[in-house]
């Protein structure tokens, strides 16, 4: 029999009525003829209410405590759809993630997991149980209870799917949450914008980079890296969500599956300063230090001088402002510019790896739409255009139709293939 | 340095400001010379609020779901006290049960510990850390989560300071609870009660089994096994509460050192039944299935006819009723009646194993105070009489005064000793 690894997060397992709900489903997938695992979050708001208690007791929380004090918040969960599943007659066992034989490095409140040690998994198995396994936590060899940080329990369940093996027997990785899929584009802002039954797990690496809030990327990698099917859906409708997986063939007809927007972004650019070896290392190894997530990075050259420019979210725009001009001071040279307001419209296929002309055929959209271009970056498999923030909306709908996005379904993409050969 | 082991119950911990304040008081204590050793419960109403949870998921929830819940309960205690002592710059680490080395057998809900690995708490105090330890839990030898059932967390603490030795090195264990310690009556009943600075286990015992809820009796029967004096205190006070130690030569000149009133009792008498060997194991055992917690019980005897009465608590009664009048009908003989508005007032000492006339100086008192006694029982060292719950207190006061216990502290009570000698 299959197994499919289902992981419910937070939202879905928030109350008694929904951790109900979320049994039923496990029983469900039991009924239709699935092995089941499942990996459970923290109800609801659990986490944020045990952060405001810690909060509470200490200015700087102890991360060992943190991560003790953060596990118990599964642990109930597991406890409680363990029951719920017994109560429909369905044999289950919850299991810490320490229990389960999740095994990390030491390193506390964003612990790698370092191996699955699957022999009690495999037993409660092939005994007909359940296993329900805490996520986000585990153990290191101390036996001390560490987390997995963010993105952790979607973490989990892949990797409980890899080590499990469960693909080469049919199975795969089901993450329930509270949208329907992955989209086009974000359906709050384009609204012909329809859900993908399928995507890469590069794709869905660059749109989860590009804050499409579906999937965290670490599961993502974790999927691609083992070859785990990532099945994401609605944990409230009965409705396919979007699989995840290894391009297929017809995969790499399409030449963009999705674009996205990112927007509160901010820029800092850099002139008139030497291009001297060291110079990039030295500028974002500070940013880096201050905890600050650079955006995308861009570096032009003139003569020996360099033009380094980057983007950050508007939160830390002050800060890397400070960074920058202290460094800058540092070396007695460079002048810094910084403007607000901008955006990032992207388009993310593995098509394009082999097709031409995606690029030119967004600029041009873009350009229709009257919206200026002030930056771009771009990886193997996608181009990111930096905007003003107030033609945000307008350049993700223009770039959405010229790739006929909002035709929908798999078939009709693959007719656009040709179209997008510029 | 000698080492104590505190523990905070429930409501010592019940919000951020009472867990810092319990911090507080651990660094006193390590300020004052001590190592100590910290035994947490969950906080305030937590165990409640989880057990609640539970019942809305499930009708009859798993025993062993139910101890991977409520072990959260304290695990998230210790984590926050653990952070708060680090926050007074006091280096501490927060253990779960099954951490710090409590072993227990594998009885979910009702475990009994087997034995405690001190290794871990050991490296901690000898490195200078306070260890912060989750109560009423521990883990079975296959790694399961067990919870220690009622009075577990006093348990866990008297069972560390047993397996620690401190008594050895001067040491002993501290219970932080919401009273002043053990009263010579409750005061809330008798004005005139007074503290009691010492009290023996045996004493304590008694005490306990007759309603003192200050200390669960099985903590106190660790105690007393393994020579852990037990000093009880308000966690909110600075003042000395009372210490629980093995009979001292000055305790044994004492008779009596409380009395102790239960009420809400009623009665089941059961008459005209021939006192067959066995009779009395099949009329308990059907009590005891039910889980019907049984008082006191008295038997007589009238030729070959057997007079048998019990008392149970209120809430019991309509069970035991319908339990004994069925074991009736099965047997084809036996009278049952039934009296509500009951109550017990006992007295407890060590002393009056060596001291004669303690019984009928109670009798005595009661008599002289108008009170009808309807039944007697007694031990070594304790003597309880059954009265009308409308005569509790009065019978109380009387009891109390006879043996002036309400003269205050340990200096009047050896002056007391030869007046009960009657």
């Amino acid at each position: 029999m299959p197994t499919i690894v289902q992981k419910f997060g937070g939202t879905s397992v928030s109350d008694p009525v929904r951790i109900r709900r979320a049994a039923q489903r496990v029983a469900d997938a039991r009924g239709s003829g699935f092995e089941v695992v499942v990996v459970v979050s923290a109800m609801g708001k659990t986490t944020d209410e045990l952060i405001a208690l810690a909060e509470q007791v200490s200015t700087s929380p102890d991360r060992r405590e943190l991560d003790m004090l953060m596990a118990t918040g599964e642990q109930a969960s597991v406890a409680l759809l363990a029951m719920a599943l017994r109560e429909l007659g369905c044999p289950a066992s919850s299991l810490t993630g320490g229990q389960a034989g999740l095994r990390t490095d030491g390193v506390h409140g964003r612990a790698r997991i370092t191996r699955i040690e699957c022999g009690r998994l495999e037993r409660l198995i092939s005994r007909g149980e359940i296993p329900v396994v805490a996520g986000f936590q585990g153990t290191s060899d101390e036996g001390e209870i560490t987390t997995l940080g963010r993105g952790g329990s979607d973490t989990t369940a892949v990797a409980i799917a890899a080590a499990l093996r469960v693909a080469e027997a049919g199975g795969y990785c089901e993450i329930f949450t509270d949208v329907d899929g992955v989209y086009t584009a974000d359906p709050r802002l384009v609204r012909s914008a329809v859900k993908l039954p399928r995507i890469s797990y590069e794709e869905m690496l660059e749109l989860a980079m590009l804050g499409a809030g579906v999937l965290h990327a670490r599961a993502v990698l974790f999927g691609e890296k083992y070859g785990v099917p990532i099945h994401v859906r609605h944990s409230q409708k009965p409705d396919h969500g979007t699989m995840i997986s290894r391009e297929s063939p017809n995969m790499e007809e399409l030449a963009v599956v999705g674009c996205a927007l990112k927007d509160e972004l901010g820029r800092v650019s850099i002139r008139q300063i030497r291009n001297v070896v060291g110079l990039q290392g030295r500028l974002f190894t500070a940013l880096a230090h201050a905890n600050i997530v650079v955006d995308d990075i861009m570096q032009t050259e003139q003569g020996s001088a360099a033009m380094i420019a980057f983007t950050v979210e508007h939160a830390d725009l002050a800060e890397s402002k400070q960074i920058v001009a202290k460094t800058l001071q540092e070396l007695g040279e460079g002048e810094m510019s910084v403007e607000v307001g901008l955006a990032k419209v992207s388009v993310v296929g593995v098509g394009m790896k082999s097709h031409a002309g995606v690029a030119s055929r967004m600029f041009r959209a873009l350009g229709e739409a009257g919206v200026a271009i002030h930056n771009i970056t771009t990886s193997e498999i996608k181009i990111s255009c930096i905007i003003d923030a107030a033609n945000g909306q307008r350049g993700l709908e223009a770039v959405h139709s010229t790739f006929g996005l909002g035709l929908g379904a798999n078939a009709t993409m693959a007719m656009q293939t040709d179209s997008t050969r510029l």
